[in-house]
């Protein structure tokens, strides 16, 4: 059985994101919506008119999406009086009370809209029938208002009194979200509320780790843009897990992710420092450099692996599964190892390759690879971007994505997780194996 | 005299932000638009369609809208075919080359619409009536293509060949951004370019200053919210000279501030350092807390003033000129003052007071306060946010405000430049004195 | 058995720093050392001598402290001539080639010691016996040098040529760190390396863990400060197992985290989401302020979670285990609940009481809070900061605290890998529940 | 006249850092010392003694000298009792009063040394001679203790009563900072206070201006690292001035920084946004690409300039006055310029000829190119480094350079001031011109 309501929205409601965001409540809400009639404003300064009924399967949901209507402005069709109820004590407000936005907001009472004064998120609505004679004096109400004519007001739960008359539910109350001004406001822009990367962390990971394990289940194409610190965090053997566990396709890396990665091979540190017992904290800056020097003895990567120079880690599982591995080159490399790719064009090709193969691209802890192999990607790859910069997110992300994940979490914990969730079923090789 | 062109687009136009972009498009680079048609989508699938004419007064402003109406899916009324130009040598492309988007894009050649290959952003557009025989290997183009039918691909500037037939202008030319997935897509998100706070610095002070000109010509109310490092940063004289000069009605800040006012005045330091000659710089809490014990001493802010014990700086000029002034406490401050208001609900209560009365609000460095401030704030109120932390910015803009400036700069050199610009004219104080 | 070498340093040792890392250097490595003679320079202009005798248990652990003491200036007692040894091809150094730093460096050769050209960090170092009649133009020797003297240059493991005669080892090779100018040096700064908080994220949470089940079998008494990001960001059901657990003595939190905690245990969500199924991934302000008016409703935390109406969450469980919570009011809150101290004073007078009485301090991405904490925190007692924003982490440990833990990490993944290493034995509750 | 005072410091003092921070305010603060005596610990385990004798030209110099080496642990030469003064009323402290640091404190009362309790920063010292019988309930002090004998406790200024006995001045009081402790102590790390980046905007700047006056006055050699968020930030016009005053004589930079510095010259905008008027603050990647196309087109740079296609900017000013110009390729570039140096080693060593010539490096926004740049800086060279990140400036100050300024601030404001400091003079051409 469905459940239905109709509700009606008037102003710029195109221009001014409010369609947008109606149309997407319902969708991502479980409902769904009939389009009874749109007029749309002809030229740029005539307002639009929309009427639309939205169903769903039971009324908890539809009630959901009916607030977040609200909350946009729509208001319902033939509306009736607002639902005041007396507060029962101080401070203490009537069930399902009414939580006021930041938007200029009017109430329908004995059939007339009066506007709510002094508008403020997160406070009670009171309806005052007939301001007492001293009213306006010392609360909340403005003192310039004359006697006899109901008011409306917001009052914070604090402020609340015993028989305050206060709204509940939303009936009877509409709200006027900003419009976008019709002509350029200068350096004052219309803000919409912006992507926000804060998300729970654990059950995002399990997400990605759902979509990595789809994607090779349909026989995808998984590329990994990995930097250095995803070795220096410690997460170096949960990626080279996931390699070997058949989870990555490409790699795209630099010099440094490399050498730091071989380094932990060759001499069980990573900068110098051990990454598990923690000691010898101090910069081993010869390690690093010592570690280069060997690859270019062994004469790369592969013949290192083949010598028995490198015997673990992400890099030797490359080698090892025949990942398609791009290493390029930055003016900040030291060496470079004999398998860099130095000239940037030369590595944009290379990068590029990988780039229009790939189903999904997990973007770890790099700017400036990551960066590299957004400008080559269609909008249409889903991509997952983790730093723990938020900065980096946003710039990452900042590309008209169809299907993307943005996570603000540290690569040291974020790797080893994704790596146990995605391998936990214990014959995830098997699964992937025969591709 | 107007130039117009007519346009058409379709698909979930609407709750993918098409039109909004469009619409905001035409009304940002100062052209006008006529709706010849606007077919709603009755249901959530159904796809929407929409033609549009857009007028301007000169054929660059057209030129502008038209470029970005295309990106976002606008295609030509009966369009022609795309135009082709030979590269007149290696590497160089036709003047007016067609430059890709990352969206899925199609040409018109010989009057069909073909697929574009391997799209990628900031390419040319590169279509090849014949492939030659060889062609698919080693290229940029899909080695799985048959021979005899004209295909089109993207290549880098750098890849092009003399020869190449690059498509110049956008006439046809089509791109597919991606719409919003019609059902929920879990973690997976709808990437819309969100909010960037990166503006040229001077420029956008100067729109701000401008501004507050207008609000206090207007004889409206600007109220000031500082954190401590306006202080601490040296801006603090420059804060002192708005309010001397008239550009401040209300000031809300906490206890830290104040302090580190009052200890220049009364020492000469903020934290123990002279903000003018750098010397000093060890941690002077000697400095920070006598500070405090001399103005319990004198029994509050304005006493100290009276007393001579203060003679100059923010606090100085407030009390001198009448500004409301609301110090709000927390639980990190040191003493308090005895004009900080310790209980958060009166505190506030107080500060509730001042929003509501602000035509424009400055919130300069702090977080909690502006924070404070925001809860209280309609959403048409003018707002402008500064910060050096880009966080901190975006949590202050995230509110749906009608009208707003974030900037991510430096509150060391952003208030004495806007001090400069709006005082500049030297009879600043007069210009506003009568009000 | 036991291994020593002695080695001399002279200049300005103790104010630059130098002293205090050599010995700090010899300890961390595990050696020990002896004190032959220490000359300290009477003024400030005098330079200072030391001569130092080192031992380990084993060779490598020697040389491990050598390198280091190297790196800071030592040089050996009686050095002898730098060691080199002739590249065995282009490109390719010897085995145990001297790698740079970036400070002046001299080398011994044939009893003399010359001065390296184009100090540089991480390159080789080359002597050229008789400078070749070409030497000096287009690779890295000065041109202006005149030939027929021995010199020393750095070179890039790339620009090594065939036969070059390369430094190995460190005997005959001494390094001069600059030295903390005499005299003030204004705006310019004496840099030495400071606190960089990144580490291998599991191994230090490894750390912490260990840490606080120490405490905890000494009887010691554990308080965690929390902002809400614990709750938002998933982690609350980590920390609530936590104070299941008896690891958690005293709770310092505000009124946001409360709520959000509370929110999640009324109405399964956290701001309106909730944070295992990511579902309504849009704001319910309604579940934050309804949750509040519930609380009051019961008349605080306590009475609801006697009533029924609060069963799980991090406050459920401080009720049931009788932890002290102190929740401080802040300007910012909604609500607020009853259980808040609105008064800034009042509540640090609590705040006082927890922070004296702890052993060690956990500080959860909260930087008020903290700060609030840290404010009465002998430099004595032991404290982990976890925090996404370094700034935070660096402005907490930014106190002289002898023991403490900075980590940049996602709150998110932190207190449940935490939680998981510390209850990991199962009996985890027995083993403290008798205190 | 020289004032002088003696003073005697005793514990692990050297690998403490404890007489580095000593002798480090001596010289701060424009004293002098003579050292008395020093036994240094001959063993790790072994404590060192040190006497010395500071002096300075008058008594307030000398008096904060003696402040910070209290603060350090050091203790006056036969120190005599403390001085205590009566608090004159409630929330009151005498003039002068002692304000308590964190560390653990004793206080010499009646020939005693005795512990000071509830250590805790920023308070009062209160002496209790005989504690009246109900002491130490519900007040700051323990109630452990028994009656008889005297105490001293912290008191927060607040908390101060009429009466109680307040330490004023610092004689008769010593504190005990905390020191590292003998044995690695694991993941909790001995802290030190850190580099703090912030810093008072103006007056840094301006010793920075100073600086690059008297650089250029020497003869010497200024190099110039930049990220393309110099122009689009707005600050192009500044640096182009400063180039064409004479005060750059090495750029170093990418192909991001010329395209969108020459996109400015050509087009009058960066990235499609016009950065005096903030006209068209739409993404104008057309302009980037196409101002590309046109420098290729001209075949370089200096060609573009000489056929007047570029007339103005930091790039035209680098061709015009010989500026040594580097453009080192990056695998995020688009195109790119012809001049841009696609091959990492190649532009290493290219950066590495500027770097060994300069005097003084200023870098701007830029961590790939400023990483690079450092890479090959000896640790003497001057350097100063801006930008909004705080993790960039610490990263790229954390090698040990002898004279270094790092500011986190905004390069759209930063460079402009900088510019106007430096050219102020209006002869600035002249100064330099015949270099």
């Amino acid at each position: 059985m469905t459940h239905s309501r109709t509700v009606e929205l008037e102003g710029h409601i195109i221009d001014s994101g409010t369609m947008q965001r109606c149309f997407g409540a319902v969708m991502d809400l479980g409902g769904s919506f009939d389009v009874e009639r749109f007029d749309v404003g002809k030229h740029e300064t005539e307002e639009s008119y929309c009427r639309l009924t939205v169903s769903a399967d039971d009324p908890e949901t539809l009630r959901g999406i009916l607030h977040e209507l609200h909350q946009n402005g729509a208001v319902l069709e033939d509306p009736s009086d607002v639902e005041l109820v007396a507060a029962p004590a101080d401070k203490v407000v009537p069930p399902n009370f009414y939580s006021t936005t930041n938007h200029p907001t009017e109430v329908l009472y004995d059939g007339e809209w009066i506007g709510v004064e002094r508008i403020e998120m997160d406070c009670a609505l009171v309806v005052e029938p007939e301001p007492a004679a001293d009213a306006g004096e010392g609360d909340r109400a403005d003192a310039s208002d004359p006697g006899g004519s109901p008011r409306a007001y917001t009052k914070t739960l604090n402020a609340i009194e015993e028989g305050d008359l206060v709204a509940t539910d939303q009936s009877g109350i509409r709200v006027k979200p900003p419009e976008r001004p019709r002509s350029g406001g200068g350096a004052f822009g219309f803000m919409q509320g912006g992507v926000s990367a804060e998300r729970p962390s654990e059950s995002t990971i399990r997400e990605v780790a759902a979509e990595l394990r789809a994607v090779k289940a349909d026989g995808g194409n998984v590329m990994v843009v990995a930097g250095p610190a995803v070795i220096h965090s410690g997460a170096g053997d949960a990626l080279a897990d996931l390699v070997a566990g058949g989870y990555v396709d490409a790699l795209s890396a630099g010099n440094g992710f490399a050498t730091h990665d071989l380094e932990r091979s060759i001499y069980g540190t990573s900068l110098g420092m051990n990454v598990e017992t923690l000691e010898h904290p101090r910069k081993g800056h010869k390690h690093h450099i010592w570690t280069i020097s060997e690859i270019i003895r062994a004469g790369g990567i592969e013949a290192a692996v083949e010598d028995g120079v490198v015997t673990e880690g992400v890099m030797y599982e490359c080698v090892e599964h025949g990942v398609d591995t791009v290493l390029a080159g930055s003016i900040r490399d030291d060496g470079p190892l004999p398998d860099t790719i130095t000239d940037a064009v030369e590595a944009q090709d290379a990068i590029r390759e990988q780039a229009h193969d790939a189903d999904i691209v997990i973007m770890l802890a790099t700017l400036l690879h990551s960066v590299a192999v957004g400008n080559c990607l269609p909008s249409t790859t889903k991509t997952v971007c983790v730093d723990i910069n938020p900065a980096t997110v946003t710039q990452l992300l900042d590309r008209g994505s169809a299907q993307a994940i943005g996570m603000v979490t540290d690569i040291g914990t974020f790797v080893p997780t994704l790596a146990e969730l995605v391998l936990e079923d214990g014959d995830a090789e098997t699964a992937v194996a025969d591709e």
